[in-house]
């Protein structure tokens, strides 16, 4: 393999591209995920690379590599389920933008988290466009624009990307706690790009999903729990 | 050497491919090794890297490439004695799969473990195929599916890889407790293996084996602790 | 990419090009920032590299890239918002002084600090020109001239590189006790280039905005406090 | 620089290569250049390579490359006097074979130790040829085939690389402690090579040589501690 | 930059070439440093590389590159106030010999230190040339020639390089006890090189400096610490 990063995509025209990379909280990563799901939508494609960890993420019994694209419609959502280093994530960034100026993509939308370390009654959604215009348009669906800052990561190297390129590029970033997964977070972004990217969907579905996981959670490692305690009193029962 | 891997392999027909590289409990390695044995399999080609360490294995009173491939007929089976690193695994992954598309293999099957931390009457062995239908052939043999997860290494690789150039790919992990080299889990994976790969073989010789193997490495390290005491003897002796 | 940078710059004529990338006290990063600003200067260009971290610097509800160049008719001003390892400064300077070559640049200023240790009433600027001719031009201006040590980093780099090539290379350094930024040494720092540019400034906007600076940080700080506190007792009150 | 190592040598008909890379007891490093030596052998080639240390290794006051090729006739023996990192044993061996294929050579013998933590009366040499026959050959000079291990580092290197190219190759291990050097293994092992490769040499000069090593060592430790003591003398005398 | 390493040096006809790079007590690095200032040489190259911190060094007033070349007639001097790591130093001694053998080099002198641990009356200096009549030659003028050990860095690759090139070269190593830059052992390899040089210069003139250097230490010493004092003062009379 020549190129250190490859995509692998099928053309799509004038896509919406919504970017949920892990970052803070883990609400682009959540957030992403639950639209690739709740959209019914497909994996359409994804990066090769040897610098991506050999492996395969499991999911409804099929194999699928960390780094995807998922996609229905004129609708793309990348995903990654594993944490990509710097370099990489530059060398991916400009693939991406290469193919969505192709495409001539109609909105480029990072999400992810703003860590905040607080909590309050109402969780904000900050973002950021890459002209005056889209902050107007972002101030008009509720979104607080931010000042001043830097964006870490995918999301603020696509925007900034996307931007030089004459790109109509956003960047939405729930306020979250920062200290664990955040689907509460990941639901008020949704919230936001339903209208930005004009997509339909029930936030009860993503509320219910959150409690639905944080409980399957708790009883998963209540069953792990008491499978060990059983097995170790078979372990003691013969031994002691 | 301009590519940082090339396979020395020789032309298979419709070959059925078994990757049994090194991972949890050793599973794949010691399943890998006992069917190059227990089936007569010749080493019929091996992989070249500068990054793969500067060695022999020594078997039988031959020397041996680290990483090589046993074959019989159309059976070939892949085994590294040593851990291979993840971007060497990408780079040997994708030229596998060149071959064995080059060769229209008839089913690619990785073999590993799934550590699970304690111990059952039963353990199970758990698989994944690339398409529906290839779960369906593993559920009519007894393997159980994996729905939700991560495997990591040559395995996940090779199975995403192979999976996406239209390959039959399946996994097959051995439940193991997960902190030993584990022979019976190896004999459980090998027993689905028989029924998958259409393979004669009697598991009985292979639980000796783990038997006889065990046995000599107490015996092994008894003699050894005897033959440093009567040296620490003779040593003493003439010093004091 | 081929290249480890590149530079993406318009053309620019006879340009005055100020380097003030962050170094101690941060005073070439405070000084360029300023100018920038002050001077009403917009972004027209930056660098471009995969190992540069990937990011956006939000300013004035603006997405920028972390090292960037102001220009304002000939005046052209370098700034990175991160520190910028070794390496990648060498490129980075033989890239620019190709361009400034290229761009028949009237002068090429570096500037920065000088970590003294200590605090005197007045905090000098130290400063080296490319040639003799260059030294007294400084002189002239009230500035020390550096006789023995070494200039780190870009400056240094700059100096040498612009020094070989032609170019009338300075640079400026401003003592500072070298332990904390300092807004102050960066105002006796452009004391200096408004006289050797030939910029209209006024420093008093300056060593104000130092003070608004250090008065705003010292009021977040209270706020964020007091917000804590705030949510601390709403928390409190709902367990305790 | 384009390869990162390259051979100078001369032109040698069907030579017999013998290789002492340093190892466990520094077995091969002592054999090796104990047979330059004694056989009177000349410095005909070296290694060229911007990744082995910047230095000469001075010998009867003459400068020497660390990785030198000796030879006469048609003997040629490698040595190395610092430690060879695995990529650069890989890149070598493979230039070697290329070099040795090309010569046609009769025979490629690898020499070293073999760490067995005790000491016995009669330390024995362990060995492996390429080939069966080369084990019955080995056998028929008294030494002992190796049925199960691993060979690290150059000699494992030589002996795959050497026996899959169809050269006749060979390794000879002394058994040594492993936690010194040793010169006693040197010369078993040389006792043997004396037989395979057809050289003509006394032990009892090595032997001699080793006992006269070990009492130069002794003496020159006792001649510097009384250096340090006499020099700490006449600077205590000075100062107290 | 394609190359990692570039000479920037004029055409000089049969130089005597001679490279004092740093290393133990700082031999080489005084000695050079001394030469070029002694003899009045003007700065005539460098070395250019990405790989080389960026930097200027500040002699008299002037921006010099860490790596550069002095020359006057026929005699050059290599000398680099930085550490240089091993794999730059072969990239540049490969350069370098390329060049003097083009430019047909009468001699080719390393200098450094030679650490013994010990004070002693009369510090010698120990030397090695190419071939037996350099060392005869070196005899001649009072050097003692180094029979085994090794010569490291660029003084030892210098070595082996100009004398597989057949090119006359030397090392010149001065006694030093090993801890401390050394201006005396300076001095002594100086007295030898004006001999084997046909330089003209007083070691006086040397010995001067190296007194007057570390009489201006302690003077500095003194200074700074009675500013820090007085600044300490006028801190505390504010504040206490």
């Amino acid at each position: 393999m020549e190129k250190p990063v490859k995509l692998i995509l099928p053309e799509v025209n004038n896509p919406v591209f919504i970017e949920g990379y892990p970052g803070i909280g883990l609400v682009g990563h959540i957030a992403g995920n639950f639209l690739a799901k709740e959209l019914g939508m497909d994996v359409i494609g994804y990066v090769e690379s040897p610098f991506i960890p050999p492996m395969s993420i499991v999911l409804e019994g099929k194999p699928n590599p960390p780094l995807r694209f998922y996609g229905k419609e004129n609708i793309m959502v990348a995903v990654a389920d594993i944490y990509v280093p710097p370099t990489l994530v530059n060398e991916i960034a400009v693939e991406l933008i290469r193919y969505l100026r192709g495409m001539d993509a109609r909105k480029v939308i990072s999400i992810g988290g703003i860590g905040i370390g607080l909590f309050k009654d109402r969780m904000e959604v900050w973002g950021l466009g890459a002209r005056d215009e889209l902050n107007r348009e972002l101030e008009g669906i509720g979104v607080k624009i931010l000042q001043y800052g830097s964006i870490m990561g995918m999301s603020g190297k696509l925007l900034w990307e996307a931007s030089r390129n004459g790109l109509d590029a956003y960047v939405l970033l729930g306020e979250t706690f920062g200290d664990r997964p955040d689907p509460l977070a990941a639901a008020n972004v949704i919230e936001v790009l339903k209208k930005l990217a004009g997509i339909e969907l029930s936030t009860e579905a993503l509320l219910q999903e959150a409690r639905a996981i944080e409980e399957q959670l708790r009883k998963m490692h209540r069953q792990m729990q008491e499978a060990r305690q059983k097995a170790q009193k078979q372990y003691e029962s013969i031994y002691l």
